[in-house]
Parts: C-alpha cells; sequence; structure tokens
C-alpha cells in the first residue's frame, strides 16, 4: 500500500520526536510491504519563521492532498520566544487552531492509559489505579468557544471583552456517533461531560447526545457535569471508558487525565474528520527547555503514528505491531528521562526510536 | 457584638451540618460575648416546596438586611426528586445562582488544604504532598459563561444553542485586588488562570491582572493556561499560593482542587460582596443519598462560620478558635464516616459539632 503521509514536524522537540516516528513507519513498511510518502509541511512557528504567518494556504491545500498527517509539536517559549511578540491570531497556537477548522478535524481523540511498567509515575496513590485504567477522551474541536466570535471594545471608556460559544445538533451528533462508535470497541460506556444546570448548548448537547444513544442500545450512557468530572478523574480514573465532551471541557479534563497518568510522554492523539483523513500528534507540548538535546520521549508520537495506520489505514495489524513494540521496550526497562524510575535504563530519543523499530 | 445572620438550612444534608454551625457559633457568643441572632431564609429546593421558586425576592430582601448569610446546601437527586422535573430556570441550581448576583457576590474564596491529619485520605501519593498544601482559589461569581446571554433556537430546520462570555475591565479589577489582597496576607504569591492563547476575554484578565498587580510590588504574579493548570493540581499542588481565575474555570479548578485534598468534607467557602457581606457554604454538595442519617461531616459547614466570623465581623480571635477547635478534635482521632480511617474513631455529626463546639 501507498501511503501519502504529511509530516509537521513543528517547533521544539517536535523534528527530534517526529524522525523517530517516520523511522519506525519506516520499518513497518519494510517489514509489511507499504511504502510511506512523505511530504513536509509547515505550521506554528517554523511557518512564521518561513512565511512571517503560522499556516499558509499552501500548507492546507497540501495537507488536504494526503491521506493523513503526522504532528510533532507547535508553539515556543511564551516568555521568551519573538512568536508571543505577534498578534495572538498570528502566534503558533493560531496556526494549529486554524488548520482543525480548515481540515474540519471535529473529533479529536486522547486516550489517557495507565502503563503497568510505568505505574511508579503515577502520582495517584496505588490503591486508587489497582488494576490500572484505560480511557478514551474524545474532545469536540472544531465548536465551541475556541471557534466562537469574539471581541474587545471600549464601552462608556470601559473595556469589554465578549467571547461566544455556539454549537448546534449537528456538531454535536457527528462528535456523538464518533464516540458511540468507539464505544463499541472498547467497554461500551460513554460518560458525556457538560455542564447542563447552567448553559444552553450543554443542554442542546445532553439532548442530542440522548438521541443519538438510542443508536447504541448496547453501550451505556452517563451524564456527569464537567466539575464533577474534574473531580472524579483524581479520586476514581478507573470508572471511565469514553469521555465526551465539547471544545473546552475536553481540552481541560483531557489535560487533566493525562496527568492522571503520570507519563504524558506516552500519550497519542488523534483528530479526525468525517472521512479517513486524520491529524496526529503527542498529547504534550513542544517542551523548548529540553529542545535538541536528545533526550525527549518519542513514543507518544510513534503512538501516534499508529493511531494514524489505525484510523486513516485501517491497518490495524501494523498499529498493533508499534503497539506491542513499544510495550517490549518498555519491559525491557528501557527508559527515556521524563519515565525513567530506580533501576531502569536511561536512553535517549534516538535510541529509543532505534529500539521500537527494532521489535517491528 | 450583636451577629445578625442569615441562615439557608438549605437540602438534603444542609439542615443537619447547618445546625451543627449553628451550636458552634453559639458556644462561640457565649465564651467571647456575642449574641447571634439567626433569621431562617429559603433557596433552593426548600423554597420550590414552599413557594414553587428557587428563589423569592423575600429571601433576597431579609438576605441583604442581614450582615452575613451561613448556608448548608442546595439542589437533590437529578434522577428522582421532582425539582428536576421543572424548567432549568426554576430548579435548586438557578436559586443559587441568581442570589450570587442579587447579593453581588462576585468574589468566591474556596480554601484547599491537605490537613496533617488527614493525609491517608489524600489520593495523592505521599512524595507529592510531603509537608502539606495549602492554596486559596478566587474565583469571580458573578460575571462570564455562567451569567451571559443565552438562547436556543431553531435555524434552518438546525437546533443551535448561543451561551456567552463577557468580561469588562472593572469585573476583572475587583475580583483581582481581592486576590492581591487575600495574597498579601498569605505566602504572597498569586497564579492567574486563563486561556490567554485563545479567548479575547482571557487576554482582558491577563492584561487587567498586570494592571493590578502594580500595585502589589511584593505579591509575585504568574500567569498560567486552564489546561496547564488542570494538570499541575494534580502534578504539584505544592506551588500553589492563591489562584486567581473566571467563573468557570474557577468552578472546574476548585472542584478538582478540593477533590486533591482528599477529604472534601472539610472545606469551607466564602462569597463576598464589595462590602463587609457575605454568604459562608460548604464546598461540598447536598449529598442527598446521606441525608437525614446524622452522618455528614459538619466541619466544612463549621470552618464556613469561622470564615464567617474573620470576614464579615473581623473576629479573627473567634474565627481562630473555632479553627483550633477542629484541629483538635481530629488530632483526638474522631472521624465522620467520610474521613475515616484505620485506628480512628467513628462519630456522627452531632458528636461532631458536640466535640468542637466543646473545646472553644
Ligand atoms: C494550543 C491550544 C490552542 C490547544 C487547545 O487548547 O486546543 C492545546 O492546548 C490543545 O489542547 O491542543
Ligand atoms: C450548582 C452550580 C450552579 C454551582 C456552580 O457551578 O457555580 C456549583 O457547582 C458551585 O460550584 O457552586
Amino acid at each position: 500500500m501507498d501511503l501519502k503521509i504529511g509530516v509537521i514536524k513543528g517547533d521544539g522537540i517536535g523534528p527530534e520526536i517526529v524522525t523517530e516516528a517516520m523511522k519506525v513507519l519506516d520499518k513497518v513498511g519494510n517489514v509489511y510491504g507499504h511504502t510511506c510518502h512523505y511530504e513536509q509541511l509547515l505550521l506554528g512557528g517554523a511557518s512564521i519563521d518561513v512565511h512571517g504567518i503560522p499556516l499558509t494556504d499552501e500548507t492546507i491545500e497540501k495537507a488536504k492532498a494526503c491521506d493523513a498527517v503526522l504532528m510533532g509539536s507547535i508553539g515556543g517559549d511564551a516568555k521568551t520566544s519573538p512568536w508571543y511578540q505577534l498578534e495572538p491570531d498570528k502566534r503558533p497556537e493560531a496556526g494549529l487552531l486554524k488548520i482543525r477548522k480548515a481540515l474540519n478535524l471535529f473529533a479529536n481523540l486522547r486516550p489517557a492509559v495507565l502503563y503497568d511498567e510505568l505505574k511508579g509515575a503515577c502520582p495517584l496513590k496505588e490503591d486508587i489505579t489497582e488494576g490500572g485504567f484505560d480511557m478514551m477522551i474524545m474532545r469536540e474541536l472544531t465548536g465551541g468557544l475556541y471557534f466562537g466570535e469574539r471581541k474587545t471594545v471600549e464601552e462608556d471608556g470601559v473595556m469589554t471583552a465578549y467571547d461566544s460559544l455556539t454549537y448546534n445538533e449537528n456538531e454535536i451528533r457527528r462528535i456523538a456517533k464518533r464516540a458511540f462508535d468507539v464505544a463499541e470497541k472498547r467497554r461500551c460506556k460513554v460518560t458525556s461531560v457538560d455542564k447542563a444546570n447552567v448553559l444552553d448548548s450543554s443542554r442542546l448537547w445532553r439532548k442530542v447526545v440522548e438521541d443519538v444513544a438510542k443508536e447504541y442500545p448496547n453501550v451505556e450512557l452517563e451524564h456527569m457535569l464537567v466539575d464533577n468530572c474534574a473531580m472524579q478523574l483524581v479520586k476514581d480514573p478507573r470508572q471511565f471508558d469514553v469521555i465526551l465532551t465539547e471544545n473546552m471541557f475536553g481540552d481541560i479534563l483531557s489535560d487533566e487525565a493525562s496527568m492522571v497518568t503520570g507519563s504524558i510522554g506516552m500519550l497519542a492523539s488523534a483528530s479526525l474528520n468525517e472521512t479517513k483523513f486524520g491529524l496526529y500528534e503527542p498529547s504534550g507540548g513542544s517542551a523548548p527547555d529540553i529542545a535538541g538535546k536528545g533526550i525527549a520521549n518519542p513514543i507518544a508520537t510513534i503512538l501516534s503514528a499508529a493511531m494514524m495506520l489505525r484510523f486513516s489505514f485501517d491497518l490495524d495489524q501494523e498499529a498493533d505491531a508499534i503497539e506491542a513494540a513499544v510495550e517490549k521496550v518498555l519491559k525491557d526497562g528501557y527508559r527515556t528521562i521524563d519515565i525513567m524510575s530506580e533501576g531502569k535504563k536511561q536512553i535517549g530519543t534516538k535510541e529509543m526510536g532505534d529500539r521500537i523499530a527494532a521489535y517491528i
């Protein structure tokens, strides 16, 4: 099979970790008889440096011509990088928001898994996480407050800022369907998170999700208020299978959940549209403080490549092979510095990539 | 001194826990020579049962005539209680939102403290919390998304819901000043939480907070994005002194922080306006499942009464006495069921109130 993959190396540790993911993909290609064609794309700070803006139409068009996009990470140190002297809508993150919308990537899947081998890094006490946990956060990614109209105006001499939050039933239905589809292949439970005791958008959310649930009689649906969910993630993460929620709540809760695992350097993510197309990236940030040092953990990006094979190319066997290779290397005791613990063997970005590729 | 205190016993465990707080207040009155005059007020489900609506003008007027209001908890079980058959704006929680606005309670203070005696209940591993943590979350309580205009309309046959988020600089300035005032009496650090990489309201927030900070050269200010803050609360709660944030972020983060302590039954809160007036209530909910059983933990409400003495009546010594009494009873090994652990003595709501009162 020919895989046409857009590659956004991005900023900070992005180039290093993407290089390792490409190495693993190439090995998968060799073993299973596929050819990866990479198309390098610019986004974020790297795009600002070349074009003066974080996302060009050219990048959008080229991305659309690919089957999927693999991304490193976007952005720099807001305190020191010149990118943050620009107007907010010219900064690296604005490019990320814009490409999500341009490619219609409405479904963001963020797994939060406690790896047996990495229990030591989990901030929660062991009795709470015994037996592990494994949830999938489904965040709506192109609607809500992050894409609403906004303005800041002076009214009677007082500066006033406005943001707006809109959802229509179609936007809610399509992400809800995705969540139930995903839940069907997992443990058949959806926790839909909203603030229906206050917000109109949450009330519509709840109604549409209930409608969709009728089409999935084998999937259990529960509703949870966002403030309660923020508590439950800390109190008892094992209760969750699929968490379905809107854009901003998903932003906050998925980051909380990723920290609850204790190993954000292991967490992949996928952002999908209505077709098989998707953008795949690690959950963590660009970590400018350790960029170029060869110590960043490439596993989240490598697992994002596995998600890409699974969702965009239906190559389940190949995706399984990558995930199994990661587990084997962890079992062998190799760790990058972020997941290092006593008695384990610390290695760098490149060696981690090599070892995972070798197990394919 | 004559203290004119409005009392909203509320729903669920509310009446039981407020009764104990009043017991402790009366003891304080005896010892220190004050007289508490209580005015019973109806809010939430209790008001619906009598008046058909969760908040009457009479309650608002009577509350305004008091020096402060002590509250239990509002609301019932959304699945079974008839209150939740009503339209959303007739439900118990709507009364709570409305009274906050009517009394202009814009500053919500929620302490999140790890009690040395209750470390066992903390969900975080001990190395993360060694030495304890003690933060104060300052949540803006009468603006933002929870008080914006909202509507749900059909557009071209598609249901669409709108919520809106507005802040003006005056609303931001007054809560920011409060936060810096509070920080000055604590460890002189303010972490202002926003989503300034996306929202206009957050950009204005950040700008105004920076302006206010100039008036407090001895207080350190740092900005943190809300998604990062949701992570940091789990990763390293000791880093926080005062967290300053807008309404919705404060709702989510304060609940997360309260769960991180592991003992939400211990956490008080205060909601203040521009004067000395305030509404004081436990951080936890109405727990309808254990209502009437005499097992609820009254400590959060008793500590809320202490906050009331401190903020509304400037009775610091009396507030200190209550807090010291609570610590002594914990040291003696007495626990309600929610904070019970091996080797401790389990007691009920009433005995807990009696023991705390006895130490005043
Ligand atoms: C960079 C930012 C705009 C983005 C978001 O909030 O969506 C990021 O935090 C994320 O979660 O992918
Ligand atoms: C009941 C609800 C409206 C309320 C809020 O979200 O403000 C509650 O969750 C709280 O935090 O006091």
